[in-house]
């Protein structure tokens, strides 16, 4: 093919993307305050608050102490990845899993409308219920409390548990609250979150890619 | 089809996406800044700080005074919208757009690589001299800054010039810089920018949204 001629560069900026990646990183880590997190949960805040723009992330990220070898372990094990969004999905790095791992995310599935309405929920809940090899998987919910409010109640009743569960909903409505419900359930699962409002695809993404590879970059 | 039965519900949460979607919208109103805003502009900031979580981001948000006139008769025109990340591209929803547009992310493209070696830049900048419907479309940039650097070079060296353009880059390298340059840009570009480092598909995909229809929900 023709390569097109470059345009004059008129703006001083960083084209390299390792080399962006690395100043972004140690940017990250001299402006957060990551003392309360190990090694391994560092990586993964690092990494969140690098899609977030914002080193106060850091003091809303949790962790259950067996999350970061939970999701690893289950990931290497070949355990699909469900989410809760297409935005999710679509940001995750495929070349980072180690075992080509499925991602899917249900809220297309046609059967889904019909349980909603059955269900009397939204739709990203009723899209929970098709996520028919939970068990073992690792569940990136990063739009909808909704549906992680589901999950926890299908675990409750004697569903298919999950090895790992990142809950970052973003929202006004029911968000907080469902990520205090899933850091404090009482049925083992382990756990992610960013507590209050703030969450979305961006940042479920940026942690499952996180939690793919053990390299920084 | 048989539904499934819908496990007991053990949380106290709303399941109604309008009712939720209406409270989310009045908390930020209740909350947010908007002083700054026109009554139209503040709709489409109101979308971003839902995607958000976080009603301090209407003091980063600013717009050219023909910003949301330009972007809604371009799309109502049938302009194409280009992204710079497929995120976005899976953010936008795409009832809401008025002349089923097409959203065009060409990161992908098997060329990309090739010109970003020739170039010495990143493939997100490479994919920016792909976009070869430009002239009169919409552009939202939601991750890297080198893009929204390189439109601009596009637009400065006599390139086609896109009716409206988002510059809500996330990041810490260049980010902050790229929409500087944006806003300050002396091609008579529109343009809606998320001041600093915050930014993100969410934010860019959100924009998107609140500018394709004039109705909020």
């Amino acid at each position: 093919m023709t390569i097109p001629a470059r345009p004059p560069q008129l703006y001083d900026y960083d084209t390299d993307g390792t080399s962006i990646y690395q100043k972004s990183f140690g940017m990250i880590r001299a402006e957060a305050d990551l003392s309360h997190f190990t090694e391994a949960q560092a990586t993964v805040a690092v990494r969140m608050i690098h899609a977030a723009g914002d080193p106060s992330l850091a003091e809303q990220i949790a962790f259950s102490p067996g999350l970061v070898d939970a999701a690893r372990t289950a990931l290497r094990g070949g355990a699909p990845i469900y989410t809760d969004a297409t935005m999710i999905a679509a940001g995750i790095t495929r070349r980072r899993l180690p075992a080509d791992n499925d991602v899917i995310c249900a809220l297309q599935d046609p059967r889904v409308p019909e349980i909603a309405q059955a269900w009397q929920t939204t739709r990203s809940a009723a899209a929970v219920s098709l996520w028919d090899r939970l068990e073992g998987a690792v569940v990136a919910v990063g739009n909808a409390p909704t549906a992680l409010f589901q999950l926890l109640e299908i675990v409750a009743a004697g569903g298919p548990r999950p090895a790992a569960v990142l809950g970052i909903p973003v929202g006004f409505v029911g968000s907080p609250e469902s990520k205090v419900a899933l850091a404090q359930n009482p049925y083992g699962l382990e756990w992610l979150v960013v507590h209050g409002r703030r969450g979305g695809s961006a940042l479920a993404s940026s942690a499952i890619n996180a939690l793919s590879r053990e390299q920084e970059i």
